[in-house]
C-alpha cells in the first residue's frame, strides 16, 4: 500500500506566495506523491469590482500581485484561512512578517497534527514584550508542527519569469526536506537543504541591515572599495550572531544562498539599500522615503536594526557589532550617516 | 641597542605600486622602524621630454600612473633595479604578473638572505613548460625568502584618493606580518593579517574567473537572481579549488577582503565583466575587445580560466569544477555563453 499523497496549501498570495503557487502548482502536476489540489489562502479584496478569490479561481491568474503569470488550475484559491489549510500536511507560510502570528492563532486548532511548515518570510518576529524572535520558531510553536524555511536571492518577479535562480531550504529532517525540494525545484528554480535552520532564517533577516549601511555608503558617494569592505564587515557581523545566538552550524552556511548570495543582490538592487542612499542625500526621514519610493511599504532593514539591537541589549552584547549598532543609531538619527566609517575603522575584524 | 632600522624596496611603479609607495612613503616617516628613504624601482620611459624617474625625484610625483598624488620626498626613483633592492629587508613586488620571474632574475645575486618579499600582483605564474604556479612561489623560490602576499578589494584610483577600505595579508610569520602592517596600514587603508598566505593569492587569481562569467551572464540580460547564483556557485569552485589543492586553510579565509569583497567588487564593477557582457552582446572577440575597451592591456579572467584549466588538468580534477571550465570552454568559443547556465543547473552543489 503506497503512502497517503501529501496536500498542500500556501498561506499568503502577495507577490511572492503566488510567484511559490505557480511553481507548487505546475511541480504538483508532473508527481503522484501530492494531493493535486493546491489551495492557497487569499486575502479578500475587490479588484475592479470583482473578488480577487474570484478572479485567481476563473482566471487562474493574481491579477494584483503577480499579473502575467497564470496558475495551473489546480491552484484554487480560497479566502477562508481555516478552510485553506484543513487536512493540509504542508503548510508554506509566505506572509508578511507582521501578519504571522494572528494567522497561526486563526488556524491553530485546524491543523493536522502530522503536518509541517515552511516559512518564506525574512524578518524577525518582535513579541508585544518587545521580546525578538524567529518567524519559524512562533509559527513551530503556536501550532504544534515543525516548522523549516526557505531564503535565498530570489527577487520574486525574477523568480516567477523564470530565469535561473537558487534558494536554501533549512531542514533536519531529511524525508520533510526532500518533499520542500519536490515541491518548489525547477529545473530555473534550484535548491540546495542544509540543516542550520535558524542560521538560514536569521541571515535572511540581518543582510538587511547590512543593506542600509551600504546604502549609506553609496549615498555619502564612496566608492567600489569602501563598499565592499561595508559589506564584508556586515557579513562578518552577521557570520558573529550566528556564532555567538545560534552555535553548532556548519562554518560554510554562509556561502550558500542565504548567505553570501542573497547579501550581496540586497546590497546592490534592493530597496533598503536605495532607500538608505536617498536618507543620505536627501536628509528626508525613513517614514518619509517610505512614503515617497515604496508607496508607503514598510522598509525591513531599519526595523530589524531597532530588533537586533533589542536582543543585542537583552543578551549584554550590544557593544560587540558596531555596523549593526551604527546603522541603528544614524536611521535613529543619532549618529551623522559620515560617522558610519569611524564605527568600521576599529572594528573588532581590525584588533 | 636597538634592532638596526628596516629598508624597503618597491619592485614597481604602476597605478597600484605607486599608490603603495604613495602610503609607503608617508607611513615610514611617521615610525622610527624604518630607514627613511623608500627605494622604488621604476621602469624608465620618457615623458614629455623628460626621464621619468627624474620627474619622480624632482617633483614627487609619477605624472604617469598616478598622477595628481605626491608623494613624500623619502620616496627616491631609481631606473636600475638592482640598485632598488639592494640593501633592502622589505620587498614590496608589485608587477604585473609577466615581468615578475625575469626581474627575480636580474636581483637574485643582490638580494640580503635576511630580507623578505611581499607580493601584490593577482594571478598565476605559468612557466616554460604550460606548468602553473603560484607568483609567491616563484619569487620565493627564486630569490630563497620567505614571500608573502597583500590581496582585497583594492580598485588603486580609490586607495589612492583615501576612501575608505581594507586588504587581507597573507602570512605565517608573526614579526613579519606586523611589519608589513606597519608599512601599509593607515586610518583609511585597514589590515587584517591572516596566516593563510596560498589560499589568499589564489583567491585573488580565480575572482577574475568567476568575473568573467558574472559579465555573461550580464551580457545575456539575466537579471539580479541569476546573478547571485553565478556569483556564488564561482565562490564555491574557488573555495573548493582551496580545499582540493591548499588544504588546511581557516574555514573562514573566504569571508576576508581578499575573499567575498573582492570577488564582489570584482562580479559589479570590474573591467574583467564590462570585457565579458561586450562579449555576448557584440559577437567580438577577448583579444579584439582587450585591445577595443583596454588599449590592448590583457585581461587577467579569460587567461586564468586557461590556466586553471591547465592546473586542474595536470591533477585530473577539470571535470569537477564546471563553472571554471564553461568560462574558458566560452571564451575559447567551444561553447555558446547560453550554455553557461546548462552548467550550473545540475552543479555538484545542487546534488
Amino acid at each position: 500500500m503506497s503512502d497517503p499523497l501529501k496536500r498542500v496549501a500556501i498561506v499568503g498570495s502577495g507577490n511572492w506566495g503566488s510567484t511559490i503557487a505557480k511553481i507548487v502548482g505546475n511541480n504538483i502536476e508532473k508527481f503522484n506523491t501530492f494531493e493535486n489540489e493546491v489551495r492557497m489562502y487569499v486575502y479578500e479584496e475587490v479588484v475592479d469590482g470583482r473578488k480577487l478569490t474570484e478572479i485567481i479561481n476563473q482566471e487562474h491568474e493574481n491579477v494584483k500581485y503577480l499579473p502575467g503569470h497564470k496558475f495551473s488550475p489546480n491552484v484554487v484559491a480560497y479566502p477562508d484561512v481555516v478552510e485553506a489549510v484543513k487536512d493540509a500536511d504542508i503548510l508554506l507560510f509566505i506572509l508578511p512578517h507582521q501578519f504571522v502570528e494572528r494567522t497561526c492563532l486563526a488556524i491553530k486548532s485546524h491543523v493536522k497534527s502530522t503536518a509541517f511548515a515552511v516559512s518564506f518570510s525574512k524578518g524577525f518576529y518582535v513579541g508585544k514584550d518587545k521580546h525578538v524572535d524567529l518567524l519559524s520558531s512562533v509559527i513551530s510553536r503556536s501550532l504544534e508542527i515543525p516548522c523549516y524555511v526557505l531564503m535565498g536571492a530570489n527577487i520574486a518577479t525574477e523568480v516567477a519569469a523564470g530565469t535561473f535562480c537558487e534558494a536554501t531550504v533549512g531542514s533536519r529532517n531529511y524525508e520533510h526536506g526532500q518533499l520542500v525540494k519536490g515541491l518548489i525545484q525547477t529545473d530555473e528554480f534550484r535548491i540546495v537543504i542544509k540543516p542550520d535552520t535558524e542560521v538560514i532564517e536569521v541571515l535572511g533577516a540581518l543582510k538587511n541591515i547590512v543593506a542600509v549601511a551600504a546604502g549609506f555608503s553609496d549615498g555619502l558617494g564612496y566608492g567600489d572599495n569602501t563598499k565592499a569592505a561595508v559589506i564584508r564587515l556586515g557579513l562578518k557581523e552577521m557570520v558573529k550572531f550566528c556564532e555567538e545566538f545560534f552555535p553548532g552550524h556548519h562554518p560554510q552556511i554562509f556561502l550558500e544562498s542565504c548567505g553570501v548570495a542573497d547579501l550581496v543582490t540586497t546590497c546592490y538592487g534592493g530597496r533598503n539599500r536605495k532607500v538608505a542612499a536617498a536618507f543620505v542625500k536627501t536628509g528626508k526621514d525613513i517614514r518619509t522615503l517610505e512614503e515617497e519610493m515604496l508607496n508607503g511599504q514598510k522598509l525591513q532593514g531599519p526595523d530589524a536594526a531597532a530588533e537586533v539591537q533589542e536582543w543585542l541589549k537583552e543578551k549584554g552584547q550590544a557593544n560587540k557589532f558596531p555596523l549593526f549598532a551604527a546603522v541603528h543609531d544614524i536611521c535613529e538619527r543619532r549618529m551623522d550617516p559620515k560617522a558610519l566609517i569611524d564605527a568600521l575603522r576599529y572594528h573588532p575584524e581590525f584588533w
